[in-house]
């Protein structure tokens, strides 16, 4: 081999390495401390990702579902959707004068709970119906884009939609590198997730799944409309989120994301007696300075007693969020 | 150049030739007939997947959509789903001697249309509740599959899975090969055509829009159990089919593909005041030697008149199945 030879295979070898070692270096998931918690992911994306071996999934099958309202950003002071809904009804009163004596919309700017709650939630419907219902689907999502641009978020003093955890963006990013389809299950507003699901978190509109009521299409003035109502309400909460993950997808997940008993059920439809290997975690939020504590008796929605307890039984990753995340917001 | 240099850049000049040469050869639709039906569709795909043109569609929003009865498979003599309740009713009678006495089902024996129509449907969705409700999701799905896996069509002697249109599995392919996602958007059940879309059309569950009860879920005994129901039945037809779109995708589709007036919605949502080049087609049953002939009059499902006649107003393609395709079924 001649010296020039020798050279450019030096120099060859040089840049080849240079271009794998970042590779192998690098950690998916810079946000998540070292431990058991971490460790717990990584080793199942190894096991169902390894050709040939026993727990291989295909790709057609690894399909991960994530919860929205803190899971994948912050549920506090109140879960954001409501505070859309205020700013909504604080926005359009001045044009709606009869809303003055509209009780459903009193207790709203009160902040009554129990008279929103009373009568199957009949008070927060209406509220709901006013906001989120009779315009244009178009119309809709195009408030709730002014909404994301102008507001704050009360303690961080930024837009709610980077009010969400940099270790599960991380997470969502890692999970799709290994050729998952990630998807968002979602107690939340269907058509209010979308305008931001694909810029916050990668994940397209129709890999969302939300509480929705049936839009209505007709031709208006020889121009299409689709109209939201609250026609057939879906509730994608509890035993309603395996019943929308079998209505959208029509597949079991292999993975699913929680941090409220709400999850539970999907937690169960995607863990237990799955022929796949499989994977459940839940976010226990214990972190009041980065973040908010809270599980049995949450401030506003995340209740966590029953998926807690049952965590251990069916082998459930519990995140201690002080403990594990060694970041929490994103930047 | 030395001669060995001269050789050496020959033959890789030879062996790039023989490596482009197919691609650029090979026909994408080879069952489409040359003319200007085929042109419309390889114009439009050109036209919105070159990068750096007024016309291209960003990869994210190549969204198609397809009905599913008379345009990726047949619907005579009957919508397949009909023949498979019809076969479920003779299957199960044995052990339901109570269905002698119901009115339903003795109208569904005797094909006894007007009986099964009258009152809104009513004795149609009893059949239906009979034989698409009840049972658990797996249960429904492997009856399906058992099904399929034994029941002939009565006319080509072959499972119902093969009466399927070759020139649209070309075109599914071809639309998915320029980084379109295919989608069924069809009035047929939901369920029922996932159990065959991704073996026969490459559609996977998560792509298929169709009719569907709210299925319901618990946990029995510790294992988690999807039910089927006829619970707030969604009808995936006519102004229901832009509605299921905006429910499951949430996106406008660029392009659309159906065969009877059920389809206009759609096809109106589409093409119609779109921001994005969009592209409609209608499948005109005009075959009766190798398929079916049929529009105005169909003898069961595909009435097609009104969307025939704004077909020119809107630019839709119109299929000639007769003059249009080489080939109808696939083999």
């Amino acid at each position: 081999m001649s010296t020039f030879q020798k050279l450019q295979l030096f120099s060859l070898t040089t840049v080849a390495a240079f271009l794998v070692a970042p590779l192998q270096a690098a950690d998916p998931l810079p946000s998540w401390n070292d431990g058991t918690t971490k460790q717990s992911i990584v080793d199942f994306v190894n096991k169902v990702t390894e050709e040939g071996s026993g727990d291989f999934v295909p790709v057609a099958e690894r399909i991960a579902v994530f919860d929205n309202d803190g899971t994948l950003w912050s549920e506090n002071p109140l879960p954001f959707q409501v505070i859309f809904a205020a700013a909504e009804i604080k926005r359009l009163l001045p044009e709606h004068p009869e809303w003055n004596d509209n009780a459903a919309v009193q207790a709203f700017i009160k902040s009554d709970v129990a008279a929103l709650t009373a009568n199957h939630n009949k008070g927060l419907l209406e509220v709901l119906a006013l906001t989120h219902a009779g315009m244009s689907t178009d119309a809709y999502d195009q408030r709730v884009k002014d909404w994301l641009a102008t507001a704050e978020h009360p303690r961080w003093k930024k837009p709610y939609s980077q009010c969400v955890y940099q270790p599960m963006i991380e997470l969502l990013e890692y999970l799709r590198a290994n050729d998952f389809q990630t998807w968002i299950v979602s107690g939340g507003g269907l058509s209010f997730m979308r305008v931001l699901s694909e810029q916050t978190y990668g994940i397209p509109p129709q890999q969302v799944i939300g509480s929705h009521g049936q839009a209505t299409f007709e031709m208006k003035d020889g121009v299409p409309t689709l109209t939201k109502t609250l026609e057939t309400v879906f509730v994608d909460d509890k035993a309603g989120k395996p019943a929308g993950i079998y209505q959208f997808i029509g597949r079991r997940p292999i993975a699913a994301f929680g941090n409220s008993d709400g999850d539970q059920a999907m937690l169960e439809y995607t863990t237990i007696d799955n022929p796949r290997p499989s994977f459940g975690m839940i976010i226990h939020h214990t972190d009041a300075e980065r973040e908010y504590a809270y599980d049995a008796k949450p401030k506003s929605s995340g209740k966590l007693i029953t998926a807690l307890e049952a965590a251990p039984t069916h082998g459930w990753t519990v995140v201690d969020m002080k403990k594990d995340w060694e970041t929490v917001l994103a930047e």
